[in-house]
């Protein structure tokens, strides 16, 4: 008993360390897909913000999340991870607070630990989004907002034993719970902020953005993807051989084929492989593998990231045309894809795969029940988190405001908010402004910020404005 | 036992993840080696190589080398990693058709996520040795033959229980099954595509062409250190605390004896302590320590990686001579190294190490019988993957074609065949064609593109060509 | 019996893995923090440093800190880990040489890789301070006598069983061991080699020369972090569930008030929260639960780390003031926050943390004679490391010398001492040198190097010395 002990907690450590790694991963592909100018900001903002979520999470967000209490939220051992408790006893021998939890038998602190590192990339994936406009005082209050009580509420009805729980919602490493309650915080401050100034023209335009730094957002996507490999099998919470293998290779399968469909599409849709899309891609099969991940063969894995990465570049074309601002394409992956793969659950689950849990999807006989319990938690935690999130951003926006000056967001966050560049020593060109409309079907990546000889009259518009 | 299995795959799958982060150590070394105007086409090509290697493994590959057959392939359980298997049993208990990898005490998709994530590591050396002139989807085919095929079938003459393993030949973690394979093919690769434009002058000079990010190869450098970590020691494939903590020791002494060796052979040989070359010193030490790690003594590990180190710079200035164009070193780095540690096993293997495995080698009073498999296990490799690589390349060229245009060349891959710029923001200088003659001995450092102010006729005679 | 050892060698192997790649992490955060000119000379000696600090652990090191002799030093076994040891046996049944270190029941080679990890941190640290303008060599040679000697007899007195360990000194992870002995050189490096040029002007002013890839500074804190996962946790060398997870929890939380502090304070002394700081500040959190992190509470893991975060941006400005030039902030981060962390010990420890350790500290009604031990110790190893390092420095200086020649430090170190530009296609701005006098509280970061367009007349004076 003490072995296995010792085994589930060396496993639950090493993993929760890898997922503590994704916040280099987030900011090294927000940082890359954004401009040099607020490059600063950027890096900034992923960092602190996991010192908020400890924070945060710490105090009272665990407590929410696992405290005993009612099927919507915890209410019992609320501060301070301090309630009753005698983990590592499991099961029936479990006697504390945190009963929703006691089915792994590790320390409450390594319990905790796995769950913050959780917690911390539900409110990274935010700070994509909002890159380039935010204020980042703003931004660290909702951090605090988002991880003390939004995203433990919707936590505590999946993985806290609450009402999704008990209705035979699946998510078995947080589609749902982390990527998709992140992605709906994304996308409400992404439009209650606006678009970036040049983003969008006079007449509807698209300005394609292109990031300052690939070299640094493929770095980003590895560190990611090394991550998800603690973030999926580390979900087991347990050293249970063969699942953790398995699960390693249904998230690495997915990785691989949304790469590949994502390169595919893009190179039909943009005429070429776009590698920006191609990072989404794999990011896209990521995020869709990670609720299925423990119930579906490999093969399903193998078309769930396909279709994860095919589906990722079209979102991204879609938010433009939308006028969603949304400079890292957060949401298209981990909003689409969180909701996506938490649907996949109810298409392609196998009961073989991981006995006793999901039963069967649609495709493999299972009929619908499944497959509506998966479409309510998707729903359920979409409201909830649009709405919650919502009153979040308005509350910050009429008290210490969202928005930076529009001097301040033309000459870069870097300087006005913090007071350094993150290249001094490096000259720069001045982006242009050059828009393609989105009455054709000519992809951001075709006007490059690197084609300033073109002087067309909407460009030279803009740039009277500007200087 | 079950306990045993927990703590096998726990280690397995954990070195495992290690080895899979080498994926973006290739990536950032083969990116900060070469210019920027090839650098997103170098990230996608090291990005997309493990999705390809993922898929054309779990199809085929992981078969041909793993399953039971004759001794020069795999015949059953090819497709999918689908055939009869009962692991972790071992030994006699096995039940199957992997029968050649019973040995290690862990599930299926252990065995094979561990194998896997090799099989990558073999096709993501030649993305270097072929960047800045070919095609990206020729390159991503030649991927799928590579991982699919030719490096299936030497594997299984070695870890496949194929002729080699039975001829008394020893690669303990892969530099002949791994390394040199990926030198061979890199080698046949830089020879059938050419040189890039602007490497060698019309007089046979020899133009230094920089790396154009070192902080990217240093980044890049240290991962594949920290994964070899993961590569040597994992290679165990159990958790036996001796031997696990021995490989880390050989592991890491040739890496640091690497760079001591590498650093103080291009001071004297180029008057200076050239990075590029420390690196490669160090790479060269893993690379050559990989075959013996198990088998040889701390200070032999010492003497290995010194001597890997130092062989590197001149390895690399005789390809340069010779006008093979490997910008990155790739065939000096793993090629060389290689052959160069799989030989090391047949002189300084002690018993001592792991008993009832290689014996003594010719050092160490064990005779010649060990170092003539050595021998003949480099040269049956490196014959074979050297003729199967080129008629892959050949198909290639006289299908869909290997090499970009010559104006896409000029202007840089990123733009030609992804649309992108890595550094879009980024005010670069024209590259500078300045040769040096091979006659006398001076150095690629010595002419770097930052001595833009010289003008030389020669130099004139090519810029010309250039604009 | 076999299985823990498994268990424990699987802990301290992994977890001196995430140590050993903190070399990645102290390279890019030095480099990230000084000029480009300066790169490649500073990656260089982050990456040879670990090479010297192997083989000279490895060749007495290790002995002179392990080896079984005086109080002071130790004198068996003591030439490449070569004496007598029966480990994995532990207590009574351990017969062998190193007996200060038979606690930990892993083999032999595991307790070498983990503490040859924490040593070459303390090299490291080093490298920072003295940036831009020591010779290569002479921080090789110094690095050899750090490593081989220095750090390994004040090692001795503490974690070798030497005679401050007997007076009842406590540091768990080594915030005096491994990084107020970095520190304490790092400081005496600095000071003996003089500001770097351009750093205080004629009149006393201080310049500001911002890093110049605050992009890289951040991948290494990260990965330092990462790494600290392994420093702290791992210093168990053991697999104790509930201590591990503890010593997971303390340091992130330190690590994360850590960064809270120094945001806030640089918002408030320097108006705008500083990137630089808040990166240092969470350095400073980790350095200061180094020692304390399994004697105290996560409570007041929090206020050490807040405090250690706050600590940090006065320390910077005051090294400024007193014109010792830092270019990193390595004494404020790893000298100040070393001994601070082990004052910390004699506050904040509880008894229940770990039983029959240190007991109490003052502020838990421990009394003072734990915090008189940790006085003691801090003091003891910062006058033996301040004077035996400034000989070693003034052995160099008088030998071979330690400093670079005016023009080659104005050129940079790259050209001067390897040939390499780190960046050699990107156009770069010359820095200017504007000053700030010190009797304002003007800081650093308000005129950095972009305030190109100023024209003071001291400012302009001083360009004339350098063009």
């Amino acid at each position: 008993m003490e072995t296995k002990v010792m085994l589930d907690t060396l496993w639950v450590l090493i993993t929760a360390m890898l997922v503590f790694f994704m916040n280099l991963g987030f900011g090294c592909v927000e940082a890359g897909f954004q401009q040099s100018k607020n490059c600063v900001n950027i890096l900034s903002k992923n960092f602190v913000v996991f010192a908020c979520s400890t924070v945060a999470f710490w105090f009272v967000g665990w407590g929410l999340m696992f405290g005993d209490g009612n099927p919507f939220v915890g209410l019992q051992g609320l501060l301070m991870v301090g309630g009753a408790d005698n983990s590592p006893a499991t099961g029936d021998a479990y006697q504390g607070v945190y009963s929703s939890i006691n089915w792994t038998g590790v320390p409450l602190g390594a319990k905790f630990f796995f769950q913050l590192v959780f917690a911390g990339t539900a409110a990274t994936i935010v700070s994509g989004s909002v890159g380039g406009r935010i204020k980042y005082l703003s931004f660290i209050v909702f951090s605090f907002l988002l991880v003390g009580i939004l995203y433990p509420i919707t936590g505590h009805w999946i993985w806290g034993g609450g009402w999704l729980a008990k209705s035979g919602f699946w998510d078995f490493a947080g589609s749902t719970v982390v990527h998709s309650v992140g992605g709906w915080a994304a996308l409400t401050g992404a439009i209650i902020l606006g678009p970036r100034f040049g983003k969008f023209g006079p007449k509807g335009q698209i300005n394609a953005i292109p990031g300052h730094n690939l070299s640094l957002a493929l770095i980003g996507t590895m560190v990611l993807w090394l991550g998800w490999f603690g973030f999926n099998p580390g979900s087991t919470m347990a050293a249970d051989p063969r699942l953790m293998s398995h699960i390693c290779l249904t998230t690495n399968m997915a990785a691989c084929t949304g790469i590949l469909g994502a390169t595919l599409v893009s190179w039909l849709l943009l005429k070429k492989p776009d590698l920006g899309m191609t990072m989404n891609g794999c990011l896209a099969g990521l995020v869709a593998i990670t609720a299925p991940c423990a119930f579906v063969s490999i093969s399903s894995a193998a078309i769930i990231g396909l279709i994860a990465g095919s589906i990722v570049v079209p979102a991204v074309i879609f938010f433009d045309k939308v006028h969603v601002d949304d400079p890292v394409g957060a949401t298209s992956v981990h909003l689409v894809n969180g909701a996506f793969g938490t649907l996949c659950v109810g298409l392609f689950a196998q009961d073989w795969v991981s006995p006793n849990t999901t039963g069967n999807g649609l495709f493999f006989g299972g009929g619908t029940a499944l497959l509506t319990a998966q479409i309510t938690g998707i729903a359920a935690v979409g409201a909830f988190t649009l709405i919650a999130s919502a009153i979040c951003w308005f509350i910050i926006k009429y008290t210490i405001g969202l928005r930076v000056t529009l001097q301040e967001e033309i000459e870069g966050l870097d300087i006005g908010e913090h007071g350094n560049l993150a290249y001094p020593e490096f000259m720069t060109r001045k982006p242009s402004y050059s828009f393609y409309s989105t009455s054709t079907a000519e992809p951001p990546a075709k006007s490059s910020s690197y084609s300033g000889g073109s002087s067309s009259s909407k460009k030279r518009e803009y740039s009277e404005v500007i200087s």
